[in-house]
């Protein structure tokens, strides 16, 4: 098992990695804490580990609730379900909510202990490489709006992440790959050698070889955990963390949730910010050239869909007339160094709209 | 204009207190910073004081949406609607929430303030007695669920508290009384002097007298600051600030959300802590009967619903069976020092509760 911390002073938690955790009762007693507990997971998911879950959590008082899948179920409704089971449950403030499941699962479970009561006990148990590595790290918890992803939300750590590598047999080959744009970010922003190293290890990252995906998982934990501590409550830094994301709502959005994968999305928007540092002469042709290959080879989408550039700039929260004081984004000085900056030239940024995204709505 | 600080670091804030503030563009300006502002209000208070409010605003880009009046109305459903405001608004992290009315208004709009973008600034404008007093100031928000009241909130803590003391010319006389109830709170936990000089002051502050009235909301406040400043989230001495409240959500609950006012029920908890005081011990007769002629001058219910001990068991979250590890309770030593406490025989307490609820179902 290997072992990361988020260092938050007093909320400072553990990130636990390793094959066969969700059947291991002492690392679950001793990430878990509380007696009572409500493990929140979907209805896919819940068949596969629910039950080897509960039973290693032998002797608390469990309840269960079983949400639907899908991030087009990532809603305030939703949300509600979770309350409830709560309610129902008589759970007091001494209680736990136990995250089984992927980002969905995590961010909705997340929300609800943040809410309940004003804020429960919380133990990330993520089941997707997308979750292992990015969204149970770090205490951004929320749900969807109609009109735009996490819009409802709150800071809420959790008390510790028990990932368990060997649910990625059963993960989709769609989701790990999503799940490696994730991993791939952390080499573009913040380790070039880490970016080497994918690009030597990616076939045994896609056969699953359980060296190379926990040396995925935890180094890309330790880059992440190194910049929330460093800013939790994104005031600065901890934004180079959305490399991507910018561009990627955009594609969701556009496309309606459920259709893209969030990972699928963002490797098409880390090609967008490549492609954007290229044309402020930080990244060459290149350098472009290996982040493309490496999310292709990665089996990742290449190309956003064509849903023209004034429509993704509405989409990114911007129009003509806001382009003046445009959002900062995050680019890439070189490979292996990100940078959050507003300070791009507007033609520029619609030059790479219009080359990715087509001209006209 | 009288000024009392709630320390709390780098998230302290004023209470500002005075007659027509709502109008004051200078007053506001300071208080709420931003430019793009959010007011949420209800369908009672708004007519009377928004477009006051919005002249004193002018230059801000302001939306403002109405919500039903009652805490009945204090659900999900009703703060997601705020969140639809705030989305339509096109409202970013930058943007101000400003809660224009009474309890229910500032713990729903301040949720929202507290989950919309993981967090934005929060101003309370309170126009109810009870608001001013009480509920706009320690940062406390959240909705009720069926199963309870307040369980799914945040604390989030405004920037400011403008209490403008002129709407309570507006206010019904029962919920001035009620209030009047949680003033009353502050001198039975804190403070025998402002006890006797609420004894001594009553008419006045029934009349509206307004210097009455504004020692009786500087005091109130300062009496509260001091208790959130020393404990924020409520894992000690802050749950002075809830005595009568067990008592009183047991009557609340039972009686339907809506049917009695908060002070109401909070006036008649209080009478039962004083009660359950005095079969230990720490009051006397002379105690006991102070408190009921002082509520009973207030104008508030002396007497709770004949709903018998054992509901009123449940709706505490108790039962026989736990009556052994029994909840915490706000008791009064003497008045003027209130104490949380675990440590009663669970005889005294079934006493009280019969006496006042009485024996049977």
């Amino acid at each position: 098992m290997q072992r990361v911390t988020i260092d938050l002073g007093a909320r400072s938690y553990p990130i636990l990695i390793g094959p066969g955790l969700i059947g291991d009762p002492a690392v679950l007693g001793d990430a878990i804490g509380a007696r009572d507990l409500l493990v929140v997971t979907n209805e896919v998911v819940g068949p596969l580990y629910l039950d080897r879950l509960l039973e290693a959590l032998a002797g608390k008082r469990v309840r269960s609730v079983l949400l639907p899948d899908g991030e087009q179920h990532k809603t305030l409704d939703v949300a509600n379900r979770v309350f409830d089971a709560l309610v129902h449950g008589r759970m007091n403030r001494d209680a736990c909510v136990v995250a089984l499941g992927g980002g969905v699962v995590g961010d909705i479970a997340g929300f609800a202990a943040a809410c309940y009561q004003r804020g429960v006990d919380f133990v990330q148990v993520p089941t997707t490489l997308l979750a292992q590595v990015d969204s149970s790290v770090g205490g951004k918890t929320g749900v969807n709006h109609p009109g735009g992803k996490n819009l409802i939300g709150a800071f809420h750590q959790p008390r510790a992440v028990v990932s368990d590598t060997a649910t990625l047999k059963t993960l989709a080959t769609r989701e790990l790959r999503a799940g490696l744009a994730e991993v791939i970010k952390y080499g573009l922003i913040a380790d070039a050698g880490f970016l080497a190293w994918l690009e030597s290890n990616l076939a045994s990252l896609l056969a699953l070889d359980p060296e190379a995906i926990a040396h995925a998982i935890r180094r890309s934990c330790e880059i992440k955990a190194e910049i929330v501590a460093e800013d939790e409550r994104e005031h600065g830094r901890r934004a180079l963390l959305n490399l991507g994301h910018t561009f990627g709502h955009a594609i969701e959005t556009a496309a309606g949730y459920g259709e893209w994968l969030h990972g699928e999305a963002v490797g098409v928007g880390m090609l967008l910010a490549a492609d954007l540092s290229r044309r402020l002469g930080w990244l060459d042709d290149g350098d472009v050239a290996r982040v493309r290959d490496l999310l292709r080879r990665a089996g990742l989408p290449g190309a956003a869909p064509a849903i023209g550039a004034p429509r993704a700039l509405d989409l990114m929260g911007m129009d003509k007339k806001v382009l003046a004081g445009r959002i900062r984004l995050v680019l890439l000085k070189r490979l292996g160094e990100g940078v959050v900056t507003g300070d791009y030239p507007a033609e520029a940024l619609v030059a790479t709209l219009a080359g990715h995204f087509g001209g006209a709505a």
